[in-house]
């Protein structure tokens, strides 16, 4: 039987501890293809490289594994792997496991969540893993079961054409963790604080900091699974169209 | 009365005519904060500055219009406007003249739509525009006339929590124009190819380019409407829930 073919992403870039734990967890469900950013790109959302060239390098190839590093952003990636690399279309693309959370709102800014949705958008069943602990000592063992357990689903069942899963999972141990709960995405923001510094000229200059704030109450959320130590799952579309408010417009007669 | 406050960005930056059209066509609306990305920044979607400083130029200061060039992503734009600048919260923040579509699935892709997102996270009611002509020489006079239009409208009505405005206006003149049309996003992709070229050395390096292709027959997209010379005006969520999937995912017991 013909092993599946599963392309592997994340936005930390291809030597973080996260990518490398996504990659030891399933390399036994298929043929691993990895193109991932040679640099950090967290935080790059949906970018594209569009004004300047890309590069891509091939860093280690051993038996159904293939490991690329790409110049460009986490969409990239999945672009070059589909569109200059890609001779089969992969069967699933996963990307992380992210360092730190993607829930709630985190998804719109996440370079590693924006990879799943361009999978989507490729009519690839896709899906993004994030731990919530930064840390480059992670622990990655819970996730790495969890990753797996929803790989080996998904690469069964698909999932509906337009979709992708946004799995988050809390720093806990493997035995204190309560479940995978299916959520919709909370409605948070982040309340922002800019840091203000003079460089030495005297100018000014600003590091972005913030503090996410959960805005919803509901307890069917991924931040209210996360917080109650569940694993979250929220199938994410890329359809923003907001359908309720197509006839409040309507009715404006522009 | 106290004057609205209206706050200002792009994408393609703040020199483009683009901008400069839409800081016309609205400037006796009310008071203007212009915060623009100081080169274009095209594609960056909902990119954030995370790992490096950011800057502030104010290039520009006149009665009830001032003008900073920013660094950062359009994003960072409007993080930037309301929690460092900010000393008001808008009354409205519009995005763009947009140099080319934001229709479909570019909204995802989209620095203009991007901005216009953040702001609708930040509460205020947002609104992106775009004209469906790349060219430095675009003709913007009907767009001009839209832009006023809707934010006038957006001023006195408001918009739903959660919501923005992604407005695309057809390549033609006023009089072709047959006038706006409220609209789902059409379902589309892009067909991506990479141009291969080598560099001085000898190595490859990739330009991106591809081809926009609609994948949705329904006449209640805005791909429709623009192709049938109407406006587009598509309500957008930050909810990327997919609310339809939460049953299926549910039924898989994980």
């Amino acid at each position: 039987m013909r092993k599946p073919f599963i392309l592997v992403c994340n936005d930390d870039g291809v030597t973080a501890p996260g990518i490398n734990a996504l990659i030891e967890s399933i390399q036994d469900l298929g043929r691993l293809m990895v193109v991932a950013p040679d640099k950090p790109q967290s935080g790059t959302g949906h970018g594209i490289t569009v004004n300047s060239t890309l590069r891509l390098n091939k860093i280690r190839e051993e038996k159904e594994l293939v490991v690329y590093s790409c110049s460009g952003t986490p969409v990239d990636c999945i672009k070059l792997a589909m569109h200059k690399l890609g001779t089969e279309r992969p069967d699933i693309i996963v990307s992380g496991i992210n360092h730190g959370s993607n829930a709630s709102i985190n998804v719109i800014y996440s370079g590693t969540m924006s990879a799943a949705v361009e999978g989507s958008l490729e009519r690839v069943p896709s899906v993004g893993f994030s731990l919530l602990d930064h840390g480059i000592d992670a622990d990655f063992s819970a996730s790495r079961k969890i990753a797996r357990t929803i790989t080996q689903k998904v690469l069964s069942e698909g999932l509906p054409q337009g979709v992708c899963l946004n799995v988050n999972i809390p720093k806990l141990h493997e035995s204190e963790i309560m479940g995978i709960r299916i959520c919709r995405q909370a409605d948070g923001n982040w309340e922002e604080e800019f840091e203000t510094r003079l460089d030495p000229t005297g100018h000014e200059y600003y590091w972005l900091t913030g503090k996410f704030k959960n805005h919803d109450k509901g307890d069917d959320t991924d931040i209210w699974a996360l917080e109650n130590n569940y694993v979250s799952v929220v199938p994410v579309q890329y359809d923003l169209t907001s359908h309720p408010t197509l006839s409040t417009l309507k009715s404006w007669k522009l």
